[in-house]
């Protein structure tokens, strides 16, 4: 007998008969002999509706009182899970944050667990029960309720397999079987892989990859917890284990990647002309950071006649505010100028494989240049190569490396 | 500077442009000086909506699970008043029953408030904050989710302002602006009433009176929490105040009666020819308390050779539970049959004169008779008579003893 934790997202639970279909499946499941807990996202479109409710009072709303309403979503679903499945015979109970103790940080919106109070479940379990819980929410020390960020229902899923040291953490995903090579819809020769290891995941995930939250992979390998990646539909299908890197290792034998990703969310921001004093990155990042933008590549160019130009990626849509504050900022440092531009993208290959074969870089670099696409930037790290390049090339791009680099096979 | 609790129904946060002007209200009166805790239901139709959703899963609904589900509507309205609030340039700060410790015992969806913990509240307050709590919920000592019944919102509003002892306890109707002598739809002449007594008018809600939840006024009673019964709409104007007896006496000087109540949702059982021993009673009524269908008025005939005849009402949503259940005990008591009829209805007259005025019951019975209203059944209390009459007659049995007993004046 096995402890599982099962995930569904919102499209798997967008109405009663989707609901139905879920809770067969935990049946089945608890059927097979295993203690099951489920954990549910808000009703398809629910959390967005409930944003623009939100939105359309206070603009940007006030965060505190934003997760007070998004965190309703999870709430209904759980209560309708749970009373689907005790509807069909079984002993079911539904959980929120605040009644299992999911203790976050108070970061409103994309809280932190910090802990979990695993005794009610575990009650629960033990009598025999289905445990449902509202994914995506908690409470801070002072009772505030605190919300995960978008995807958080992965988070919950994978922390409370962490706690409960569940046999496996099932993600039950409707777009998708499994993680793939690169995107299906890019790539048509796209592979589904067996398996993939923690950090790999953490890479195509942060790098544009929309099949799991980073956030939730990097607690799974903080926590060692095996995540079994899987279709709604077909919840018998083979799908993805995310695993540590022995394990994935040893599954791909001698491939090199694991998988391209793009993410178009990208916009970059050059200061012109900046005197080339030490301390001048600090004092151009610090207040981007203090408004809560990432900046992601950060290109410097070799300083000449005691002048430099800075250049560096943030998100998108954090793109007029990180003008604002750039421009600002340039002023002060006596910066001749800003220029931006937010038609790029990037692409990144990823895999664990990079750590002991060499010429990789240089592979994806021609491929790129034989399309003709230029490279903008380029960013490194041990597993993975990104360049930014034009966003029109973006799709192109992706199939050029895909295939250079013969993941399809 | 006074300690006001005002609390809103669903109509008036059914959409942004009503949450707004209720925010609006809220504001005018901190912006007198005072303190302002606003208790919110669900937004028009949201309960109901949950109710559907659930009972297409199961129905009867689980509880537990029900009132996790329907709990969320009070929690998005809070949220949402709290945002606009703030949107309009003061501090608030939302609450749900977990978070200031409204504890209930775990009678699912007709939960009883066993404890308040008002220090969160006293705090926000303190800090100049405007409070907004989540109406209709609360938790059991275990933290499960459970709800007060509807209409459960007036009486979270009462509750906080008992335990904080708020100078009174405003609660804005839609549908009217106060508490009437009859139902204003049933009797052009209804007069709204200035005062009236928490005993009045708990006789009132009892009896078919729809402005104000029956527990509320009773919490109210017992607390001495003045209520200030005012229209969303007009809220300057003066609704009508429900106190002590003798601040009520006071005003209404002379007047005998309060007001006119009917009630339709009245069913009535007749069991035939049960003999007439001692205890019978209870073997009749306990099964129906059993399963939780609440007998109202009971008569017993006078027995003849050692058989009497039974007849009781219970509420006609119960009708069909208690007509299979009284069977089943009919056969066991050895009577010779059950009768019954759903076509009748109750009209009251309620009023503390009748402590110390007589000849009321013979002024109302002669009042029915002369418009040919036959009277089944009959009960009386200190403060009220009520008679069940045919369903078909009941308005005109209300216009007809609200002008007898010159209520309009």
């Amino acid at each position: 007998m096995a402890l599982i934790v099962q995930k569904y997202g919102g499209t798997s639970v967008a109405n009663t008969d989707k609901i139905k279909w879920v809770a067969e499946h935990v049946i089945r499941t608890k059927e097979k002999g295993h203690d099951v807990i489920a954990v549910v996202s808000a009703m398809a479109g629910e959390t967005d509706r409930l944003i623009k409710l939100s939105r359309s009072i206070m603009d940007p709303p006030d965060e505190r009182e934003l997760d007070v309403i998004t965190s309703s979503g999870e709430q209904v679903s759980a209560g309708l899970l749970a009373l689907m499945i005790k509807s069909l015979g079984w002993d079911a109970l539904s959980f929120q944050g605040h009644q299992i103790g999911i203790l976050t940080d108070n970061s409103y919106s994309k809280a932190k667990i910090v802990k979990i109070d695993d005794k009610k479940i575990r009650n629960a379990l033990l009598n025999g029960r289905i445990v449902v819980v509202a994914g995506f929410q908690g409470v801070d020390k002072e009772g505030n309720v605190t919300t995960l960020g978008r995807g958080g229902s992965d988070l919950t899923a994978v922390a409370l397999a962490a706690v409960l040291k569940a046999d496996a953490c099932e993600l039950y995903k409707d777009a998708v079987d499994g993680v793939y090579t690169t995107d299906p819809g890019i790539c048509s020769s796209a592979r589904k892989l067996k398996k993939i290891s923690y950090e790999e995941m953490l890479e195509m995930s942060s790098l544009g990859s929309k099949v799991l939250q980073a956030r939730a992979v990097e607690f799974a390998k903080k926590f060692k917890v095996p995540i079994h990646v899987r279709p709604t539909s077909r919840p018998d299908s083979e799908g993805t284990w995310v695993v540590e890197e022995e394990e994935a290792m040893a599954e791909m034998e001698d491939m090199v990647l694991s998988g391209v990703t793009c993410d178009k969310n990208q916009a970059k921001i050059t200061v012109m002309q900046v005197p080339d004093r030490p301390g001048i990155a600090a004092k151009l990042f610090t207040p981007l950071g203090d408004e809560g933008i990432v900046v992601d590549i950060i290109v410097q160019n070799v300083s000449t006649e005691g002048y430099t130009d800075m250049t560096f990626t943030v998100p998108k849509t954090d793109f007029k505010k990180a003008i604002k504050k750039t421009e600002q900022v340039a002023k002060e440092l006596g910066a001749k100028g800003v220029d931006s531009n937010d038609k790029i993208a990037k692409v990144s290959l990823v895999g664990l494989g990079m750590k002991t074969h060499s010429g990789v870089a240089s592979r994806m670099f021609s491929a790129l240049a034989q399309e003709g696409i230029n490279i903008i930037m380029i960013s490194t790290s041990e597993i993975k190569i990104s360049c930014v390049i034009e966003e029109k090339y973006t799709e192109l791009a992706v199939r050029t490396l895909h295939d250079a680099f013969n993941l399809g096979e």
